[in-house]
This record gives structure tokens, sequence and C-alpha cells, in this order.
């Protein structure tokens, strides 16, 4: 029986000229995460749906793939039950696992679990893959990778500035022109007690940043429809309409929310990162956006997030200061912030804008030709002796037509080919070609690791 | 609800400490495969059911994990079916996807699914974990990463060469004493026709092995027990009492089965082998032994398998040559041969024989004391300046006691910190304490960061 080949729909293989890019992009957040003293946990890619339900909320819930359990699942299952037909209450049943939703929950399971064996205040970076059961669509997949780095135990300040500049130093160093995006938790908490409506913060934030496109009038009219008073609406005007430098703005939230301690607070807060990354000199854009309000339940100070400048993609980094994650698995008081590289996105970024440099293919160096016969065993001795100098080389492992060969080393993107025929084994000077340039030259084994390893 | 925090059993937390060690590992094998000429590739963790059932025999299909179709999986389910209460029938009605058992099958998959943008001979590698539902015991886990290299569509015997050279690279690099064994299929099959028993190979095959441990004489009996004659186990004796050096044993093999097509194939095959890795000067040995059968119904050619020396592990690696394993996939007559490097196995034996040097931990290299304040924010410059020069640092996120701040250095294996107080501030000459030693030196910013860069 033939099968013809698939994936599970929202699934991607990845081929070696993806690989090379993305381990690049990995390559690259994770040294820079070990400069500044993050160290690498992984979890398992399952766990146990006690631990991933009732964190991401009702639909979150339905989007975590659970996994059958092993046996016969159905032995202990209530045959009255069963005859429900219920797909929701069979569930719990017969799936104790679940596949990791994000890296966050998993990670405060980790805390908590380990919390005798680990150095607070606790610097972690993972990099592991996450799985949604989302509908699959452009740039939305079923499984992906998640960059996290996060700090545990300490709510001072320089935490953020910290992950700030990590932030900065990623995309410099991957050339992506980006601008990061600050707000504080407390600050839209204050704003939501002044209109006494906590419920309406997410239509207050999305006026927000609606404003630069519909203007405040219409903004104004969107309030009123979703229920807000018109005082209220003028109490708040001025905070839509903020603008100006991040000074400025700072300033004129200092005079609107004067009253209130949360905003006070809040204010103090993004004023004192604001100030200490100015001495900085970051390459990014920072700047105070009111209108970020992701995970709006979760975060409860500083909110970050990044954009890519000219590219209509959505975020490609984004996290915030949560001060009790760690509780509902029994460590609570426990303040920590994080942010998230969505590697996928940086990836297409990186691919629009044409970021990708030909030396990310760290593909073979050098193809020796296989002659077959003698000349094809004593090139195999050549092929050690290149490899032992640190030289990435292949010996085409076929004594196959040339134009065969040549192909592959040309489909593999080789740039140089050595023949070696009876009469070069003879005399100890090969043959290299340059295959971008067509050059050919007689080189010694000794000339030919120092030209290839230039 | 507070939830105590678990995994699922046979799964495993990773610490920095043991992540650290494994991405040694990983690392040393990716760039000896790359240096090899071998391109990444990455499948999903999830495969359809119909692409992994049926390739791992009936036992393998039990233990591979299943997926619950998302949404209301039992919408289409029989409701007659439901009744029956039976668990493998209602399984492929709930679910479509698995997790990857192997990386062998996703590979072959991959393999015939980009036909059409492979470049064959197609050398490839996969470094990714796999599930099995396996009752958990020491040393064997639900999730466990594979380090898979194969070269496909080509049946040159130097690619078995080139897989042993890279064996050899690996655990030398390691510093992992090993000793590679090698067998060819076909001397079994011959073995196998000669006694005109082929359903008896594992037996023989389990007698080979125990020679060494019972001798000839219970060997004889347990065979008998099997069902072979002792007229056929007279004419297989010399086969398993086979000693001496490889070259011994192949020219005794070539004498017992001389009238044997098969057998004479596979006797050239290994004897091409060793003759090549002989003039390639290994650092572990390589011997023949025929009682190496993993993979029986799968491997054609050569066999090959890996053990640590003095560590009672079982196989480190293991693989072999496959003629037909893409043709389930629709793609006939390409044959492959590749191995697996067992990452967790490497990492046990590389504990056990304490060969984890301390510089693999690529911890901070300096951690600058925070005494809050004036000093605090001047700290922060200080150690932008130092991570500028690459050298991997963190400042203390709080001002928290002296003592608690050195015992996060300490915890954290960092070797070196600085102290600038008040006076170093004004003096541009920091206090730098070296915590292996207790020694402490006043250095300016440029000494500091020559001094760490060493």
């Amino acid at each position: 029986m033939v099968q013809k080949p698939s994936i599970p729909k929202g699934t991607r293989d990845f081929s070696p000229e993806q690989m090379m890019r993305r381990n690049y992009i990995f390559d690259t957040i994770r040294t820079i995460f070990q400069k500044y003293g993050y160290e690498p946990i992984e979890t398992p890619a399952m766990e146990n749906l006690s631990s991933l339900t009732g964190k991401y909320g009702e639909e979150g819930d339905r989007l975590i793939f659970k996994v059958l359990n092993s046996g016969d699942f159905l032995k202990n299952v209530n045959p009255e039950l069963l005859s429900t037909i219920n797909s929701i209450k069979l569930t719990s049943e017969i799936a104790e696992k679940g596949l990791r939703y994000d890296l966050t929950v998993p990670f405060a399971r980790y805390v908590v679990q380990n919390r005798n064996d680990i150095t607070f205040p606790f610097k972690r970076y993972q990099i592991q893959p996450v799985w949604r059961a989302d509908k699959p669509q452009k740039g939305r997949y079923r499984e992906f990778y998640q960059c996290d780095i996060d700090v545990i135990g300490s709510n001072s300040l320089l935490n953020e500035v910290e992950l700030i500049r990590i932030i900065d130093e990623v995309f410099e160093k991957l050339n992506i022109k980006a601008t990061i995006k600050l707000n504080n938790r407390k600050i839209l908490s204050a704003i939501a007690q002044i209109i006494d409506a906590p419920d309406k913060l997410v239509e207050i934030t999305t006026a927000i940043d609606k404003l630069g496109k519909i203007g405040i009038n219409k903004v104004n009219e969107e309030l009123l429809r979703k229920g807000l008073t018109q005082e209220k609406i003028e109490f708040i005007k001025p905070i839509i309409n903020l603008a100006g430098s991040n000074i400025t703005k700072i300033n004129n939230l200092k005079e609107l929310l004067v009253d209130n301690e949360d905003g006070t607070q809040g204010i103090t807060e993004l004023q004192t990162i604001i100030n200490l990354i100015e001495d900085l000199k970051l390459s990014a854009k920072v700047v105070i956006d009111l209108s970020l309000a992701r995970g709006l339940n979760y975060y409860t100070g500083a909110i970050i997030e990044v954009v890519a400048d000219d590219v209509e993609i959505g975020s490609i980094c984004g996290g915030g200061r949560y001060d009790d994650l760690t509780g509902i698995f029994g460590l609570p008081d426990t303040s920590g912030v994080g942010i998230s590289f969505g590697a996928d996105r940086i990836y297409d970024v990186m691919k629009e804008k044409q970021l990708f440099k030909e030396q990310i293919q760290s593909t073979t160096q050098v193809m020796l030709v296989n002659f077959g016969g003698t000349e094809g065993i004593y090139a195999l001795s050549v092929l050690a002796e290149i490899q032992k100098a640190g030289i990435r080389a292949e010996l085409y492992p076929d004594s196959a037509k040339m134009k065969k060969q040549m192909k592959y080393a040309d489909k593999k993107s080789i740039s140089n080919v050595l023949l070696i025929g009876d009469e070069e084994m003879k005399s100890g000077y090969y043959t290299l070609k340059n295959m971008n340039t067509g050059e050919q030259q007689k080189v010694n084994l000794t000339e030919l690791i120092t030209i290839l390893k230039d």
C-alpha cells in the first residue's frame, strides 16, 4: 500500500536552507541571552492537563492539544458517560496530558517544583516549540517556536531595563529596525478607576490605538456606543490624545493622574525605565504607547511590545511584569518579568527585508570529485586531511558522471570543487575549481588548506 | 486552588547545568555532522497517524502517543461503535495525529514529499525529541532526543565509511572510549538460508551473543531447544565460534559461506569497509560482530552499533543500510544508510566517566555588585561597556545585602565579582574579586576587559 505523504495542517517541515536561517536566528538570540547571564532550561513537550487548563482562558483551554491516555483508555470510563456523547466530558476521562501551549506556564510550574534547587533571582531562557489547535492561516501555525527569557524573584526595574537592552541588541544584531513600545498596567488600572469602568479597559485601549486612523471624533462616537458617558470621555480625552516625546507624555500623564495612587506609581516606574535606558543609547526607538494592553489579566507592571519598522506583521516580541504567576502552583508573591521573541515572525521579517546573508548557509566548503578506483580511495585520504584541518568537506559518494557530480555541488551551493585524477594523484598537485568564478588552479595539500581556511 | 506541580511520568525537566552539558553534546555532534557536508532538517512533532502506524510493528503502534482531534471529536463517531467500548477502534475515529516515534519514518516521509526539491544523494541530519509510551524505567524515557544522520540516494559503501568516521570523530571529541561493532544483514540472511530456518535468525544471533558468557555447550543446548537440528547446529558452529581479528573473521566467513550468493556479497561489503577504514587510523576499535541484529526486518546491508568501553549501558549509537525505506511512501528503490546517536545515554556515559569539564558551563564571567542609588546606575553603564566587549556579565538586580549577592554569584559559579562603591566610582578603579582564589585587585575598565577576555 502506497501512501501519499502529508503532514498535519498548520505544521511545517523545515528544509536545510530554512533550518540554517532559523538556526542563525536562534543562535543569535541564545548568545545574547547568555551574555546577560541567563541560563537555559527545557521542559517536557507534554504537561499534565491539570497544569495547563484554566491558565489561558476558556478559548485557550479549547486550543490545547490533548494526548490520549496510553493503553485501554476506555477501561475505567463510565459507560453512561460514554453514552452521553459529550466530547468535553469524555476528554477529561481519556486524556490526562496536553502539549505545551506556551513556555510561561511550564516555566512557572518548573520554578515552583524546583524552588529548593533554584538560586533567586532566577534568570532563565527557554527556546522550544509550542502547540496550539488554532485555525491555521498565513503566519499562524499549530507548531511554532518561542524564545522566552524571564527573571523571577526580583522586582527591581533594572530587570525591565535589561530586557529592553536585550531586545535592542537582538534586533540590532539581526539588522532589523524595530520600535519598542512601553506601557504600564498600573496606568491602565488608574484610567479604569477614574472612569469607574474597569471592564471597559479593552475598549479604551482599542480607541487609543485607532486614534491615528479615525480621528478623535470617531473615537468619541465609538466610546459613547460602547457605553461610556460623555463626561468620562472628556476626562480621558487628553489620555487618548497623548502625544509628543516620552518625557512630554510622562509629564502630561503625571498631571492627569496626579490623584490616583496606581497611576502615580505606574508613571514613576515608566519614568525610571525611560531615564535609565536614555543613558544607554539604544539603536531601537522606545516609545510610550498607552494602547498596549496585551495579556491584560496577566501583567501587573510594565508591558512591552516590539514591532518591526516598515513591515506589517504584528509584534515580533512582547512581554511584561507579572506579580503572581507562580501562585497557582503554590509559590505566592514572587514577582517576575519576561519577554518572548517570536522566531517565526522574525524569520518572515528578515526574509521580506532580505536580511539573510549568504554566509548564513554553513554549507560544505569543498567537494571532492569521485573518479572511483584508486583515485577514489586516494581522494578519501585527502578528504580526511582537509577535514582534520576543520574544513567542511565531502567526497561525492559515487563515481558518477562528472556532470552529475558538478550539478550536485552547484545545487548545494558549494563554492569549491577539487579534482584528483590520475595525473593529480601522481604529482600531488590537485585541480581546485572555484564554482563562482569558474577559475581553476593547481594546488598541493598545504596550499589547499590555506586557501580554504580563508 | 493551589496545585502541586508535577510532570507526566517518564518525562523530564532539564536544569541549567544539565542543559549546558546537553548542549555541549548536541553542539559537538552538530558541528561534526556539518563538517562532513550534512545539512539540517526538522519535521513536525505531530505526524498523521497514517504515516506512523504499521512502521514499527504491533508493539510500536501501541507505543505511539496519539493526539485527540480538536473540537467536538465525537460528533461524527457512530454511537454503536462507541457503545462497544473498544479503545483501539475508537482511537482511529477520534485521533488522526500522533507524536513522532523516531526520526527515520518522518525523514522517509519528508524525502518522498519533497523529492522534487531535494538534490540526491541527500545528506541530512536531524536532532529532535521523539516520544514513546514505553514503561518508564532507569535510562528509558517517554521523551528523549535522537540525533540522526542519513545519506539517501547512493549505494556507495563510502557512505558507510563516512558514517563510521563520523562516529569515531564524535566519540573522540567527547572523550568517550568506544567500540564500533559491524555486521551485515546479507551474512545473516546467508546463515538463515543455509540452516533452512529464516525465522530462527533471532535465536542464532542471541546464541552468538551469549557464547562468551555460557560457552558453546550451553549454546548448543539452547539452539536444540529452540528447534534447530544437531546437523544444522554443527554447520553453524564455526560461525558462532568465529573469533580473531577482523581479517581472520572475514577469511573464515568466506570459506564457510563460499557457496552462498548473499553471504559472499555481504562479506565483500564488510571487507571493503574494513579495508577503507584501516587506512584512516580511527581512535575507536572496529570489530566484526555477527550477533549484531538490530532492526532485523529493516536493514538490508551494513549494521552498525557502538558501545562505550567499560560502561554497562547498551548501545550509544546505531544504524545501518536500508534499501527501501521510502517505498511505503511511494518512492521505491532508493537506498539509504544512516545512524542515530542516543544523546541521553551519551550524557549518562559522560556523567559516569566524569567527562564534563568545568568550561562546558558557559555561565556569567563577572557579576557586578549592586550598591543601589548612583552607584547602581553607574554600574549599569560599566556593565554595558563590558558586555559590548563580548563578555558575559550581569548586574545583581536588587541592592540587596552584600552576603546575599555574593551567595548568588557563588551558587551560579561566577568566577569574578566586581565592586563599584562610592570610592571606586570616583577614582575609576574598581575592585575585582576572584571568587576561586579570594584575591582582590584594583582595575580600570580597560584592564578589567583585558583580564576577563583571557
